[in-house]
């Protein structure tokens, strides 16, 4: 199924960014867990365009719904579905985009596969299917907190501006950017109003930790779980890129510096964590960490040569305000799909040992 | 379930490293297809250890064996299994890290996770396991011969030493570490030369080129083209990160440098491939680029600090020959996988449009 | 997934009975579609309860939404939502039945399952919520329309009450039980009376017919079509049984008598069709026949004896207007879910041989 | 994947009859169960062609090759893969049926839909494939072992032998026919005798019960236990019809009869099992049954009419010596699949409730 995330934790996404509205079936979540509406509205929020210089996208009023698998607050243990209704879709002209294909956008692709494309915008392939993801992660979240499962993320770069060694995580969501910097947001806002001014955009990367994850979680081999991050992670529109523990940056590294030594004090500890927190596909039980890559975003204010529906060579200048920056936003989607992620692996490792299901039954 | 890979097109493996055999069976394989015993052996021998500076690890016979899904050398849409021996798994002695666990191997997760290990080597983490998925990808390959698909893969760096920009194909398969580029091969195994007598080991990068995969290619959303070979090829022992086209290393890169532009000239074309031929998951019918990152070999000769089962603090200095560097042997696996990917992908897309649907029907 | 039908062409179900609205997400579906709500909404109206001796329950507008996954009426290859809300949930009064298991319902299993259950109806188990299956399946059947693939169905018997050979099939919806006899169909209503007056409840048997199949359908072992098409059926509330062909009461026939002799006279015919066009899990390019058992309505005005959820003895009498028989009902159920797994088999069959595969790239 | 069983729990079969061997990927088994060499040919051994009046089949010596997933007769997590030579597959003398289509076999089928066929034999269709089923059951039901949970199968009739109410299941096994009574195995010896001596064949119905499930066990909607062990079942070659509780024989019961009534006496009582112990596709922690449906063995020693390759109508009489009746042996495989189903339920369960998982983490 394509437009499903999980394997026995499952987010089903639907809606093009142009329709009626965009949802979400969330399957698999157990009984017993509370969910309100207000919750999923808060995290919906949060992920809504605030303006900020790199963001000044269309303002939904992003109204959620929870109509099905949950009773008085309570999960049901039955598929939940939770929707947002397009607001401000149909004011949009289109006109200009219905037989252009704008460039590294989805439009050819989509044409070439499917014969047909919802002209009015992004269609699936925009960023407004996110909220869906964005509402699947939130529900995940739910679990991890009654196992004290925490992520937390952070852009490490946006363009030429990268953080250094001077990190304060308390600060990220402190400015627009989340930056564990604001010295730096404030920096880099400067430099995004630069970039702006020429009509251009910039990508960056993304720095993401999971504290807490216990010992022992991923699936060898096909569930390793740094393959199934990369896989969820790799969907999200604009990645390019994921790197785990040391990076490609410490390509270079002899066994004897990247390899973690452990050694015992109380508790299991490791010198280093060049692994990322994983080994051989599974959870060491330390801090997990990896880096995601984001290109800059497609649309800008500039003249780009291009082709017709008909194949003829023409030129197009994408109207509109456009996202300068687009990676704080795709933090958020990130976080969703970590936490869809280890829910979806706790549980497949819930039956690895005949100790936990004689523990059960 | 966690050993199979693909979709519809699925290679399941099994066999730990000191078992009696590892083995895989390769479903929805179609009806039609020519697959010899001769022809999957010259595959495996390809991928064994040939004695390089880089790798000298255990000489198999790797005799593979078809027990079914081809008659008279003919697919039959049924099952493929096709197994290899172990055979010089007897002789070693494992005393040594049956209790220790070796700094940045899966000895302690496996540990922790399952409450036993075969402890007679890597199990399932082994680079062993893998012949099973070369013989998957072999089978692959066969199906993308039939539609002129092919891939290429070379390596890109090997710890210190990376590829400039003089890049000979060609000379890929004329030296041992498959670098496009024999001189820079020679002056590399002077370098791995002074790294093993040192005990020690590195990692490197892998860069492979998709060609002639046609437009459409790709699922949105869960199972974008990027998302799936990511997963594939993030269970491979010791790979680490993936990016597509561009990089990490062009994250400062404005949108108007990294779109790609489009033109006609008799057929489609785009001036740059920033993208790695992948638009919102869908392969844009251009060459499809991706670099894959390997940690450094765990198994070094030095003394390292550890854990043992216990929880004892110790050393342990691994006997034995290890490999140096086993980048070369990886690039084979990455493009089984690769194979893989295409194949599935290829089938997922023929019920994409009800043209395709009605041309069988 | 637990509410997912179908492999490839996947039908995801979500809505409680009492909840804000039931709805599917649709996956799989081929761009090029026609699909029209008109359409959508004629198949629900028909499944809709119209009056009658056998079903008099609650009336919903059951007016259908589609909000993705089609654009001017053509289905894009994106997911498709469908959504109905149900209206008449608000006004029950259900504190008889919230502390008390009604016999032979989910109350009691879904309470010891999940610990919760929404306690004003039946839930997931009411028949509510086939209203998305069933619309799922009409989507499915625009793909079948496409390739002249039909299905036919018609209540075989109702209680005591069976067809005898005089079967016109003409007739089954020239009457609300939807017997292929008026005249069946007229004595049937008496006997419904009498169930009725004595505030009981009966179940009966369905026959199905699968028209214009192609030879080569259904995917051995896993998927054969009698297994495929038995889990979907089987997973229909009140279903209980199914049998292919000849059936249970011809248990007693010696294989001379069973097999199905072929012979060809311009096309490949049988002369008998005791298999019910299936063998070895694979469409014969004939009649595809099965019969599907459904028990009696649960809900009786009668009292019962039970217990309640502190485990105490006690009796039950359901208040409110009760189906007297759902056959007539389920069988559109049963077609829905027809559509879907032959669509889900044609799509699986299309790379089952490399003829297929170079045919379409 | 169209050979593998089971969602979590998985089981993969591959092998023709007339191939090499045919074997089994068991994934998904917890780590630390005891699984020996000698349980599984006990097993296997049991399955096995004893010489009877019903089955007088080729004589295999079966011997069970463990070669993975196992280490000192524990498992360790990892796929197990078993593997069974076959011996007797080359002198068979096949050119009768190279060209010829034998009635209600899968010949006509296979070559419809692959365009080649193993004509050596029944290839995938065969029972041959069966003792891979049996294996992945042996390796289920040591799961089930643990918690106590057994299943238990009789013959119920062969052809127009039908047993009545005296039934004795500790006589199962001691006839060869496995009816629970040895009078009737006895005259139904003489029965078959007598079909046999016209070359002909019979079927039958097998009687299962499942004990000791608890409440609880089943996946709404689409894995709803029916479902789920119809599904499995019907894939079982000659199976071709299911029913649970009272069946297709009962349908012409009131709800007021059918309906059992729940009561509790220091536990909770149900007055009758009409439901065969499965409400809302749940199990209610009462014994679970339904019977199975076997149409005649094919292959009969008498003179039918069918057509040739070339589509020429012509007779075959099948020569060698064939079984009058499989039902004893079918009885094995359907015991395996529900071993696999249930370990596959039960792992299911664990994470529909909250309170598992936060009892496991």
């Amino acid at each position: 199924m394509s437009n499903t995330f999980g394997k026995i934790f499952t987010v089903t996404t639907y809606g093009e960014s142009h329709g009626e509205q965009v949802g979400v079936i969330i399957d698999g979540v157990p009984s017993g867990v509370t969910i309100t509406s207000d919750y999923i509205q808060q995290v919906v929020d949060k992920r809504k365009a605030t303006k900020s210089i790199a963001s000044t996208t269309r303002l939904e009023e992003d109204k959620v719904t929870i109509s099905s698998g949950v009773f008085n607050n309570i999960t049901l243990g039955t598929p939940i579905h939770i929707s947002v209704k397009n607001k401000s879709h149909k004011s949009t002209d289109y006109s200009e985009i219905k037989d252009v294909y704008r460039p590294s956008h989805g439009d050819y692709v989509y044409d070439m596969k499917y014969g047909i494309r919802d002209y009015r915008g992004g269609g699936r392939s925009s960023g407004r299917e996110t909220v869906a993801r964005v509402i699947g992660g939130a529900v995940a979240k739910k679990i991890l907190d009654e196992l004290n499962i925490d992520v937390i993320a952070y852009t490490q770069s946006i363009g030429a501006i990268s953080i250094n060694e001077n990190i304060n995580i308390d600060e990220v969501y402190q400015n627009k950017l989340k930056f564990p910097s604001n010295d730096l947001a404030e920096k880099c806002e400067q430099y995004l109003q630069k970039i702006k001014s020429q009509g251009d955009s910039v990508g960056g990367t993304i720095s993401v930790t999971i504290n807490n994850l216990p010992v022992g979680i991923g699936t060898p081999l096909a569930n390793k779980l740094e393959a199934n991050l990369s896989q969820h992670i790799m969907t999200i529109g604009g990645v390019k890129g994921i790197e785990f523990g040391a990076g490609f940056n410490n390509s270079h590294m002899l066994g004897s510096e990247y390899n973690d030594k452990m050694y015992f004090d109380n508790n299991v500890y490791k010198n280093t964590n060049n692994s990322g927190g994983i080994t051989a596909g599974i959870s060491e039980g330390f801090p997990i960490t990896f880096n995601v890559l984001i290109k800059p975003t497609p649309s800008i204010s500039r003249v780009q040569h291009t082709i017709t529906k008909d194949l003829d060579n023409t030129t197009i200048n994408i109207k509109g305000r456009h996202d300068v920056c687009i990676v704080p936003r795709v933090l958020e989607v990130i976080k969703a799909h970590t936490y869809i992620v280890l829910v979806d692996q706790l549980f497949l490792n819930m039956h690895s040992n005949i100790n936990n299901i004689k523990n059960i039954y």
